[in-house]
């Protein structure tokens, strides 16, 4: 059997989840008549203090949505080179948007207020108008790295300066709430719009809610129809989140204690040559040479261990909820052996 | 307890289709490794004898990736006037594909070989670039009209002839085959792609699946990443689109009964000034002055019947699975009393 | 020699004009330091009481950059089914704003308090967002055809009514203000933006300018940027523009009595079977079976008179700047021999 | 009097150039009926051995052009983080073509094969579909850097290796021809497409044209269109070009002499903490602390010279056709008495 550590979206439905869909009460969501879809939303915008919320198929359309309601075209977005939103998203900033990226060169995909006000362009015909700050956090790509609160209210007050606004990536928010003990509404007071994801760590089958003021929500709801992201009996998979959201977010701190075990067995092997720091549930690490991340991965497949290589030297592992004590220590034996 | 003919869009999950949801193999299909998301896929693209197929959140969603990938900004779709796809997916012809319309005058949304020809621009900076032709089947605005084969071939022909892809519209495409008496695989045909939505008189919670050649489905999958359409494990809503495929196609035929002895009952009420031919499971009248269609769709709600008002003297009821012969003799009934 | 009544583009610059260009003092525009440019914005808008004015290449860049400014992708633009700007800029409402068009069925171009009202969308999803109404004076589709200002005064009412931009193209402005003996300060109180072409019936050799308020000419100069309408030393064409509106204003009722003159001549002729009433400079007419509009227009050039088939059945003649009182004769004789 | 520094875009039209306007026979390009505007884009072609070209009102309009028929919504650009076209067109790439951006860090604005090579992105629905490559030559931002011939080739064997159009932003590509003793022709042959640009160190006016295949101008024609970029009696200002062409690439050697002379007085200063490599007619160089860029400007404008502060601590010089010796030789009096 595989061990799955490509990404934290793998996760299949578990038995009380598959309950809770399947009892969920379901209407024509387009009408807003579905009430586990309004249940959820709901309940998530009071988790983090917002007005209203959003429920889509996906991250990628609720990042998307926040962008096109903030922006518009000829208009630039400010965000770290290795944002989610800018390298994973499809061209979407632009495609979806018509709108330009300025891109940072944070710390491990986190960003800092001094950079964010160098990046704000001035007012002037050749440069485009920039209208939106995005922080994503946990940064994926950073290898899990998350935030501290004071650093984001930095930033915070650089958007509210400047007249902007900020929005969060939350794909994997639940996981930087956990390590960091922060709360879902002091995260909330700092951004004006957030995208959580309910369907990596929290171990929904599909979905993320888009949060944020009513009136921002009302042009969000318009973008969705759009995107044609307007469901229709979609309780049963509302429900689902609203269970991951009951019974899976304190759990993630496991997610964090095995991927620091699997990283702590790492850093003493040959053929790996640095181990970024593992703040949450990912855990990058960079091959030593003559070896090459793609050549790991296939090593580690026919050992049944799924990774992904997301560079020519670079394999990331991330684990989550289908993954179990026994499997990480079993991984580790079979990390050893290789 | 309330008699809802607003759509066939607000039909709730069967106990079968529950049961086969409940059931269904998944896994993450943004890695187009969910089983029930491939097989419906696959089988849908099979009885439409197309190549490939792509499952979507709805049928917005597949109707808006055909027009963008069959299009690029400055190009032009031709349409009827009613046509779904400028009338209600939110100005996305415009918005998400940058294309403009000619729109034609059909008969209850249904246009002619002649109509399309003559709406193809010559090659003059001054216009668009016509890029492709699109009809639905049965017309939603027209009233559930559905066109003759021989009709559709005549278009066909107009497209072979100026090198454009045709694409269909098919919200109630089983509608109409059962209406007609068509075969899929003989609609599938005269087509270069076509949205099938499985969540409409189908029973389905959620979602569409668009079809068409290989080449055409690999750059759909791009457009619906960007749009954010990618789910991840989608397979219990898939395994219900494909429980509707195997239990719910026949049964249409019962719904246009149902139509056809509503409209028969109002054709004979005071306050109906005219009854659309009712060919599938649509049903449109005309209310007669003094009388309002918001006020006849008022009055019905208080009888626990509800309806649209989809012009200020038009009203439209729709039959589905969850409207029962006991029901539609009620509402018989009411009509009467009204 | 040819008689070219193909349209008032055609006209080329005269030795005043010429003396004027050639003596125009010129500056880099893109840093808004060239005095011919910053001068013919500013009498422009002066004239017809607006706050502003942008110099720019065509009368297309100047409603495409005004409806850019007015909308966002997902808008719609209410005008009528002949307009301009959906008729013969390439599909730019779409192309260059993503906006939608909802297509009025006015009289010769002319639409209707009434049939703007009822344009309108309501606040729903399905619809996009009613964001801009456009008028065209003089109607060039509608053969020259121009408004009471009491007409625009009630469209004016219905966009305050409901918190919409009106914007006039006016692309042949000057041939209505004559017609109608009307003034521009009345006529520009009407508007929010104006679109004013200068090298139609006024004789320039190139370009338009845009008037509106200032915030929205500052951001109009942004979209001038992007679409590449930003020139440098353009105070030469400037400066004819201005010379145009010191000397051609007046002699444009010239044009109409050219106008007037064929027309009263063609509706007296086997081959003619209607003249639509010719109110400026345009005068359309419809040609009787079995003859064609391009059967025509083909007979016409080989006596050295061009004109153009704008349908199948309808030919159209403009008279300007460069056609003398001598070449009006010299066309009806032609016509009555023909 | 002022010496104006700023921009090589500043040039006024000479004496010849003015009889040259003066002269030129004009028609409605449009139409495509301008004598002087055919004569310039079949010249300026032939010159580099492309088959057509298309004379528009910038340089940013033929990049932007480009960039347009090149790509569609979802493609990506892949240029060096300080082109032109990313830098300052007002976000265009996105926001006229809805297109992404992957930013190489080159050497003073030159990139290399390696660079291109790794920047291609992978057939993933995650990642933008790469579809141009763009150079700049001279690289404005780079400080007038220009290429060898051969580190195009091997570029442009990169783009053949993966079917992929190179782009030519040519803003002062004569500039590099004649530092180099490069042949317009073998330029020409390197390239898909190339936007010269004639109101820069070539001093006409207004305009640039846009090279390329016959079919590729074919589509530029209609974008031009849709961009507002067609003017009607073009055929003064292309006429100016013209006479550029014929009379002011030789002499781009002297502004090439005068920004050395200048380079080489402010190395030895003591204000001057870096003069970056004199290549061409720009000239950038760094402010020793505690001086500021918008310092040194301001103190050079008291002295009647104008600069441009193009970061914190750079400031940049161009020289051009309006800069004669002796006002360098009093450039250089002033630098040294600051």
């Amino acid at each position: 059997m595989l061990i799955d550590y490509r990404s934290d979206t793998v996760t299949r439905p578990t038995a009380g989840m598959k309950a809770a869909m399947d009892a969920a009460p379901v209407g024509d969501d387009v009408f807003g008549e579905d009430p586990s879809v309004n249940a959820l939303e709901a309940r998530s915008a009071a988790m983090f203090g917002m007005e209203a919320g959003l429920f889509c198929p996906s991250g990628t359309m609720t990042n998307q949505i926040a962008i096109r309601v903030h922006t518009r075209p000829g208009d630039e977005v400010i965000c770290d080179w290795t944002a989610h939103i800018y390298q994973y998203e499809g061209g979407g900033i632009a495609a979806n948007s018509g709108a330009s990226v300025r891109l940072l060169q944070g710390d491990r995909g986190l960003v800092t207020a001094q950079m964010v006000r160098e990046a704000i362009n001035p007012d002037d015909v050749h440069k485009p108008r920039t209208a939106l700050i995005s922080l994503e956090n946990t940064s994926n790509r950073g290898g899990g790295s998350c935030y501290n609160l004071e650093d984001i209210a930095a930033i915070r007050q650089v958007a509210d300066d400047n007249g902007l606004p900020l929005h969060l990536d939350g794909a994997r928010l639940f996981n930087a709430l956990i390590a960091k003990s922060q709360s879902p509404s002091e995260m909330g007071a700092q951004f004006h719009t957030i995208s959580v994801c309910l369907s990596k760590g929290l171990g929904a089958p599909v979905g993320s809610v888009l949060l944020g003021p009513k009136d921002f929500i009302h042009k969000a709801r318009r973008v969705r129809k759009l995107f044609g992201g307007g469901m229709r009996q979609a309780g049963s998979i509302a429900a689902a989140a609203s269970y991951a959201l009951d019974h899976h977010i304190e759990r993630l701190a496991e997610d964090h204690h095995h991927a620091s075990l699997l990283g702590e067995t790492l850093e003493q092997l040959p053929w790996v040559s640095k181990v970024l720091p593992v703040e949450t549930n990912i855990l990058i690490f960079e091959v030593a040479a003559p070896h090459t991340a793609s050549g790991i991965v296939a090593a580690l497949k026919e050992k049944g261990i799924l990774a992904y290589a997301i560079a020519p030297m670079q394999v990331r592992l991330v684990t989550h909820l289908d993954i179990s004590e026994a499997m990480v220590n079993q991984t580790i034996s079979i990390f050893k052996a290789l």
